[in-house]
């Protein structure tokens, strides 16, 4: 460690290095950033967190017609609707947005992310030149209707139904029955004017599947239409600035160019056709336009993961509690237990914001709808980013003992908020499963289930000799170079996800050739399924901060990220131990060599803790947390 | 299985086991545990929960009111102030109010536990019949004043003076610092009018430590006390119906009466005795006062993991979502990633109940102060049980999906509300250090530091030919009979206390021994302490189940809970298996077998998971969850 601050005090933090931190992790974009950070720094950005639903209602959809304004919102669009054509900007603004209020985050990402992006994604250019524009300027608000009340996950059998009349050129949007109504839709409790609808689209007979079409709920001035039906969804845990809603259609109305055709055509005469065989692959291509919704997901938990750990660091650096005999008390952070609660969190924080910003990149690079294995990237890190955010608000709210349980110090907020990340766009164990089938069909038909059982058979017969085998003498090495080596830890990383893989194509590949139904088979193995999304993202978050390290040009900063690269590495490993143990990778005397390892790791990096957060760069009017405060007045 | 039921189906469910477990979990207490909650059930002990602070507050100052008017708040207390003298009614109640308003649960505890309690064990006769009466109608609303700003968890370090004044024979009570001031205590803000103040004793100019003293800091109608100064610690981010605030004391004059006097004594003419020698020895000992709080906390936590996993067991066997193709959805239970979310906290839930009821009957065995050995045992399950319910209410929400989102279900507030059952009456990652300190030093001078080197130096030298080696042949077993067995399990959980013990003292030995300072061997060593204080709780709780399992007295319900039982000590065993191959003492075999034991098990258990929350006996109006509706009338 060349550049580490010694001192403890935050007069003695080496500023140098975490502004050069900084600029790791928001180069090329510090400037855009910044904009937005000095926005929220001030009304109507910061809304009154009202326990008066309305009132913060309405103050959250001023927040967003701020941003609006600004032109944020369009920010991801092409350049003709006033965008940037840019996602990365995109995403730069929402994981910045994500630092302050999150109901205006969520109110934001549903107007001009689910709602704009299926208009774009799923329209064809009529309906980007109506709406494109006008919704990225708020002018539009809308929805996203695509839950129902009996299929949140199980989206494919969604059965509100849209049938073709040719004698009128009109699709007929109703909703059969009570399981159908469309449910907890953002915007659509107050403001949205038109849905994108998830449908049935059926014409001449025939049910092509679920399509997209766009629904006028209510008109500009706020009357719901006739045959619409909306509910409210009330109170909620947290984001009850965002106005969620039930939907439910009486036989509606709409024109056949309400049909977002980009994926499936019904012609005047009623013909349907798409350039997509297979209903079940159309709709699964459709569901691409949730990518950039996780990406999106996986970036803003990281950034209430930072929030959260800026003011848990900041306060255990300050707090002292216990000492030697007649010594000063010392600073929280200076026990190992309180180490083991943050550093390693604040270690894979670092590596899942590369790791988003290696899906951004991927995904600006990729000219058409994502690849699926851009698709099954998106979904690890949402579910592996949420989790993290969740866990980490809780460790910080610990760790901050009373102070954390005063409501002015956000964390609670933050907490309730944020909960639901691990739930919506896709739940966790849902997507760390589609992980898994990913994987396990090296990605073709991810999202059918067409031939899955097929390759899975193939995967077998293929890797029962391949399934590597343990080496006894790498199995033992317990030297320090080798504890800490960056390539040891991708070997470690690599073999755990592809033995995993090979074990459950192996598992499955048992029960279905013995006569189990492949659904019976696949949840027979659904925690080894899990384990193997898990196991995925965890894979991927490493070599992500590994190539983050490489990126960082000054030699200080480099050491610094490496260091906290290494305990993630570590960490995880440790976590791991029993499945290295079990599977003959590791011997008792390396588990233990990394254990102590880990110890040594959290007291180096225990000396960069503050500038580590600091290099966040939350303003303390945007991190709002009197524990967190950057340069505090004094304090225990 | 003799007696589980075969049908998923409400209706099909056997209520004649679900009865009798109820009656293995409520004997003896049943009829006082109906009556509580048949007063739960109704106004004032249902407040709104307000918004607004002052209306909360004032709610739940009646629901406590309508909970003393019935006797129950000095239930704990002896017959001639009005109470059983038994404290297994008193925590049965208090169990009890947990299923309902957390606030009212937390107020009612300060009072008659804490403030009531300090009176009771610190005060001597004529306290008693000063105030105890009095305390239990809730006619002398009081507090305990034992944390300070700077002060939380060191509680031996208090700052604020009690100077004994011969001349008056008067304390003089002084807050010297803003570091001083008592913090986050309940019922300061508002209602409290005498609160028991720990305060260093000074007389003759010695500092005799900290004691305790009954301050008066508001008139019977509400005016706050010359030089007392009151605080309001306003929102927090769960628990609003409790009015916590801050005291600080400006020269504060009190008769010698108010020190509480048992453990230590001023005589008029200023002179100090105690029956025990030694500042800190006595100081722990008052602590001892905290026993009955953290045994109060655990049966609470129980309750709320009890209340959020009715909530989710019972939505997930009505949820449905995917199935196999053209077949109708499954419920969420059928899926082995749901049964592995819920199930194994419902088993461990089971376990908890036991093991709090343990200490319980042991408490109420005990005619004294709780034996050192009792304090470890609270601590231990004090910590496990907070833990535990924290875990169990976020993996309830998640398995509830956007249900659980839903404020009307209730499991958002009771995360806010449990959420700092973590932190008070002791922070979890200290009381685990206090349990591990207590078998190092096998129960001897456990709060004090006094002799406690010696005694390390001491089992380490014993233990160094002690340290159990595995047995390969044991490590090896993987028959379906032993891995079922319960003496198997208790020897595995015996056997890592052991050893996490043993190798604690060595490692803390050798330390000691090579010249460094304790205190930084034991921080060096603080995960290690973490550790055995956790595996301490464990092996409690698989006992106290496993003896639970033994009282059953029918075949079907002694059957339920054997399984039940065998599950929690599997799914322990399956976390800690990376403990048993690194220590040798299981091989992979072994813990593969375990994990694939587990899955059998859940499948099992799942067919009795309705009538094991049924069991809890929750009453719909108590519970108050629409998605945990015993008898829904409907739903997906």
């Amino acid at each position: 460690m060349t550049n580490a601050p010694s001192s403890r005090h935050p007069e003695g933090r080496d500023t140098t290095s975490s502004t050069a931190l900084t600029k790791v992790l928001e180069d090329p974009w510090w400037d855009l950033r910044q904009e937005v950070l000095e926005a929220m720094a001030t009304s109507p950005l910061q809304p009154h967190r009202d326990e008066d639903l309305d009132r913060y209602r309405s103050a959250v959809l001023e927040a967003v017609k701020a941003l609006a304004d600004r032109g944020w919102g369009r920010l991801g669009y092409p350049s003709e609707f006033g965008g940037s054509g840019d996602i990365r900007q995109a995403v730069k603004v929402f994981e910045t947005v994500a630092l302050g209020d999150l109901s205006v985050l969520v109110k934001f990402g549903v107007q001009f992310g689910l709602f704009g992006g299926s208009v774009w994604q799923l329209g064809t250019e009529e309906h980007h030149r109506e709406f494109l524009a006008r919704i990225g300027r708020l002018e539009v608000p809308g929805c996203f209707a695509m839950t129902e009340r009996a299929h949140g996950s199980n989206v494919r059998e969604l059965e509100t139904v849209a049938t073709y009349h040719p004698e009128d050129e009109e699709f007929e949007i109703h909703t059969p029955s009570e399981a159908a109504e469309k449910d907890w839709i953002g915007n659509a409790a107050l403001h949205g004017q038109v849905a994108t609808v998830f449908a049935r689209l059926r014409t001449g007979g025939v049910d092509y599947g679920v399509h997209a079409f766009l629904v006028p709920i209510r008109t500009p001035g706020g009357t719901v239409m006739d045959g619409v039906e909306i509910g409210d969804r009330g109170r909620k845990v947290g984001l009850n600035g965002v106005d969620n809603g039930t939907l439910r259609f009486h036989h509606v109305r709409v024109p056949r160019t309400a049909l977002l055709n980009r994926f499936g055509t019904v012609e005047p005469d009623g013909s349907y056709h798409s350039p997509i065989e297979g209903d079940g692959r159309r709709f699964f291509t459709m569901l691409g336009t949730l990518v950039m919704g996780r990406v999106s997901i996986a970036a803003a938990s990281v950034s209430t993961a930072k929030r959260a750990l800026t003011i848990a660091v900041r306060y255990g650096e300050r707090r002292r509690q216990f000492g030697p005999p007649d010594e000063e008390e010392r600073p929280l952070l200076d026990f190992l237990a309180h180490r083991r609660l943050l550093l390693p969190r604040l270690a894979a924080t670092y590596g899942l914001h590369f790791a988003v910003w290696d899906v951004v990149d991927r995904l600006h690079a990729h000219d058409d709808s994502p690849s699926p294995e851009l698709e099954v990237r998106a979904a690890a890190l949402k579910a592996y980013a949420s989790r993290h955010a969740m866990d980490t608000i809780q460790a910080c709210r610990e760790a901050c003992g009373g102070e954390g349980y005063d409501a002015a110090n956000g964390l609670g907020a933050l907490r309730e908020d944020v909960d639901v990340f691990t739930t919506f766009e896709g739940t966790n164990p849902v997507l760390l499963q589609l992980v898994a089938k990913g994987l396990l069909t090296e990605y073709r038909e991810t999202m059918g289930d067409l031939r899955f059982w097929e390759i899975v058979q193939h995967l077998a017969r293929r890797t029962r000799k391949r399934i590597q085998k343990a080496n006894p003498v790498a199995a033992r090495r317990t030297e320090r170079s080798h504890i800490r080596d960056p390539d040891f830890h991708r070997w470690a990383f690599r073999t755990r996800e592809q033995h995993l893989l090979h074990t459950l194509a192996q598992r499955l590949q048992e029960r279905i050739g013995g006569g189990m139904e492949p659904f019976d088979a696949v949840n027979e193995c659904q925690d080894h399924l899990v384990t193997l999304g898990t196991a995925h993202g965890e894979r991927l978050v490493l070599e992500a901060f590994q190539a983050g390290v490489a990126g960082a040009r000054d030699a200080g900063t480099s050491e610094t990220l490496r260091e906290l690269c290494t305990l993630h590495a570590l960490c995880r490993m440790e976590r791991h131990a029993g499945w290295y143990l079990e599977s003959g990778f590791m011997e008792g005397a390396k588990t233990k060599a990394i254990r102590s390892a880990v110890n040594e790791m959290l007291t180096d990096v225990r000396e960069s803790a503050q500038m580590l957060v600091d290099a966040f760069a939350i303003p303390d009017p945007v991190l709002r947390s009197p524990a967190g405060r950057c340069c505090p007045t004094g304090g225990y």
